[in-house]
């Protein structure tokens, strides 16, 4: 076992969330900060931002409590990036409502000279372009992934199809992965998006689970059952966080290290479901994540 | 092992089936006729229900030539129950464009003598009250499962809840779980089910395959690998023939070998999707099915 580093870059935001349990504005967001906590859990994360001088220093605070190494964020003046959105009903999709740019509409990821050889890089969802800046940067990593969304799909497929060209895995829901594919079969539409480039993709079907699609084979994780979904935001780059911290703690990228990692990221989604912004994952325990896993497991056994 | 006979009640229908992958008109069909063939792999079928003097006398052959006992199989002067349906895309559910009760409409399931010690019941999708009049004939079953859907639920709710308040097991799919349930999650709803009286709900959810509610716990079955859907008709049937199939060959009725039957309704499903009506299922070999047995188990494996 050696605990790889992992650097991640995404949006730090402050997020105004509206779902069927209630509403909360000015809650913590963004990919990076929902990624970097969860992260933490298994391996160093260095995080790569921006935030805007509105953002709570209490909260940067306890991102460096976490031992998250914060010398790739950024902090500058202007405001913070902001979403807001809402859940019409559990398991739907989310809709915007509004999306403030903010700091973020100039942002140009620098990778400190410090962190250019990291091992194990994830391109939180941005902008494909910030994405492809970020891999420049890095030297020939260990092993890079990163998630995507409809957005970028219908808006910047040039881009993003040379990103995903560089990736050793692209995780990307049902829906974007069928829109990406243009193949309606999920078994197709995962064929067509590994010709376009990365060895793994990673389907996330939301409370159905997720389905690995690997040279090797096929590996199906189960959702982990849940009976209360209070806010869903977040939930894919908390997986996405209990996967590649998984693959860093392991310090391993082969099909076995990987399946091992889909049960870590599904585990860690559903902590993210249960709360608003990150009450769900900010005061976990490893203990807690290893007792989801053992059942997880239990669930799947024949 | 010891194969225990199954008795199985349920339609047998003249289909006209409309998919995007094309028509099907005069094709056979109905919940009896899956189960029987698809079960008749397994273990000895007795086959309880009624054909009209137009149901081709080929396919009845054809049912006693696979072992399937026809002594509950009545044949009446009049037309075959008919149903015209579409499915208007991959994975969407049927439309009922027409429904033709004919021999069905007077119907009044006769147990033969001989079999009122089966002990293993599967009360295929009827009239709740035709499914209990069924129970009311046979001794003491070891096992006795139903699947039940929308249509019931909605119109015969007391006589439905009447019906599975006897059961071991029912399997029923998602949207029709949280209609009788009156619950939106999948495992409140099952829970509600359970508490309806049978100690073992199976919940079937399409393309995302099953979950089996036990006492002991929960098994989560993916569904198997399909790139080709022609015919979702009587995937239910035959998921539930190869489940109770499987039990009555295992001769068990516990969690462990519940579990294996799921995987063997999960497969015998998957080759129903892939032909019309029969197709995908009347000239299957024992070694197809194991070798599906064996992927399935792969893609589930960490």
């Amino acid at each position: 076992m050696s605990e790889l580093p992992i650097l991640v870059v995404g949006s730090v935001a402050i997020d105004d969330v509206e779902t069927p349990a209630g509403r909360r504005p000015e809650s913590l967001g963004g990919s990076a900060n929902y990624f970097s906590v969860s992260a933490s859990l298994f391996a160093p994360v260095r995080l790569v931002g921006v935030v805007g001088d509105d953002f709570p220093e209490g909260h940067v605070q306890q991102l460096g409590e976490r031992g998250i190494d914060l010398a790739g964020l950024e902090q500058v003046s202007g405001k913070t990036f902001r979403w807001r959105g809402r859940y019409a009903s559990e398991g739907a999709d989310a809709e915007t409502l509004d999306t403030q740019l903010n700091v973020f509409e100039t942002f140009q990821p620098k990778i400190p000279a410090q962190h250019r050889d990291t091992p194990v890089v994830f391109l939180g969802n941005i902008h494909p372009g910030l994405q492809s800046d970020v891999l420049d940067q890095i030297d020939a990593p260990r092993f890079s992934a990163a998630d995507t969304m409809n957005f970028w799909i219908e808006g910047e497929r040039d881009a993003l199809c040379q990103m995903i060209r560089r990736l050793d895995m692209l995780i990307i829901n049902e829906t974007e992965a069928s829109l990406l594919a243009e193949e309606k079969n999920v078994y197709d539409a995962a064929d067509a998006i590994r010709a376009l480039g990365p060895r793994i993709v990673v389907i996330k079907r939301g409370a159905y689970g997720a389905i690995i699609f690997h040279p090797e084979g096929l590996f199906v994780v189960p959702a982990y059952p849940l009976r209360t979904v209070i806010d869903p935001t977040g939930a894919g780059d908390t997986f996405a966080a209990g996967f590649m911290g998984s693959l860093a703690e392991q310090g391993a990228f082969d099909f076995a290290a990987l399946k091992t990692a889909a049960l870590y990221g599904t585990v860690m989604a559903s902590f993210a479901c249960e709360g608003f912004s990150m009450d769900g994952v900010i005061n976990l325990e490893r203990s807690d994540v290893e007792a989801r896993v053992e059942r997880l497991k239990e669930i799947m056994s024949f």
